[in-house]
C-alpha cells in the first residue's frame, strides 16, 4: 500500500468512498446529506493537509490532519480516516493512523486528538487504542446517530515522539 | 445589566474588550496578534448569534453562541464569553452565562460544551463549576499560555434544561 499528498485527481475516487460513510450519519457528523461540494471542502481544502492510501492504483482509504485549534492550541493536530467498505478489516487505517502520526511530527505537531469517536463505533474505539490513543473523555450523548439516535462521543488523545 | 444582540455599531467597543484578553493569549487560543477584521470574523460572524452585556449604555461583556460540530453534533453549542477588564469581579460573566443557557435552549440545543478553558484560569474553571458545568476532560499540554507555556485545558460540559 502506498500513502501519499492528495491530488484534485483523486477527488472522485475519494468521494466514491466518503459519499456511503457520510450518508450513512453514523461516524462523522455531517449532514448525512452533505453535497458533494461541501464534502470536498471539508475533506481537501480546508485540512492543512489530505492524502490518499493506494493499493494497485485505486484509492482505498484517506484521511487529513489539520490543527485542532487556531494558534495557542496548534501544536495539537486532529485528524479524520475514512476507509473504502470493500477495503475494511485489512489494516488500512492502522497503517493510515501510523502514517498520520509520522506526517504530523513532521509538519510540527507534538500530540493528535480525536474530537468526536462515536462510542457505537467500536471496532473504530478498539483500533485507535491499539495505537496508542487514551480516552481522554466521554462526552455524553454527543452524537445523533442515524440509526441508535443520541449515543454517548469520545475524546482520543495521543502525544506524538 | 441588559444583555441584548450584537449589532455592528457595538463592534469598536467590543474590540476593545476582546483585543487586550486575545493579546495576552492566556485564555483564548487565537494567535495574540490577530488582527481586527479576523476577530471581528471569529467573534461576530462565524458563530450563530453574539450578544453584548449593556451598562448605561456602556459595553461591559460580551459571548457568542455557535454549534460545537456540524449537523451530527450540533444539539450541543459552544460559547464564549469575556468580560471588559474595568468591570471584572462584578457577576458580569455569570449573568452572561445564564442569559447564554435560555438563549440556547429557546436556540433549540440541548447541551454546551467548553472545549479548551485554560487550567490556569482558575476563576473561570470555577465560576463554570458554579453554574453547573462538569469537567468532563483535561487536555493535557493543550493550551501554548504566552506566559506560562504548555499548559492542560479542561473540556467542561452541562445539559441545559
Amino acid at each position: 500500500m502506498l500513502i501519499e499528498p492528495y491530488t484534485a485527481k483523486h477527488w472522485p475516487e475519494i468521494w466514491d468512498i466518503l459519499r456511503p460513510v457520510f450518508r450513512a450519519g453514523e461516524t462523522y457528523p455531517f449532514a448525512p446529506d452533505i453535497p458533494e461540494n461541501q464534502a470536498r471542502m471539508v475533506w481537501s481544502d480546508a485540512p492543512m493537509a489530505t492524502y490518499v492510501a493506494l493499493r494497485a492504483d485505486k484509492v482505498v482509504g484517506t484521511f487529513y490532519i489539520k490543527p485542532n485549534q487556531p494558534k495557542l492550541g496548534a501544536h495539537v493536530c486532529n485528524c479524520g480516516y475514512v476507509v473504502d467498505e470493500a477495503a475494511r478489516g485489512q489494516g488500512v487505517a492502522a497503517q493510515m493512523c501510523v502514517f498520520s502520526q509520522i506526517e504530523a511530527l513532521r509538519l510540527g505537531f507534538s500530540a493528535m486528538q480525536y474530537n468526536l469517536v462515536v462510542s457505537s463505533n467500536k471496532s473504530a474505539v478498539a483500533l485507535w487504542q491499539r495505537q496508542g490513543f487514551d480516552i481522554i473523555a466521554t462526552l455524553p450523548k454527543a452524537f445523533n446517530h442515524k440509526r441508535l439516535g443520541l449515543v454517548d462521543a469520545h475524546v482520543m488523545h495521543k502525544f506524538l515522539s
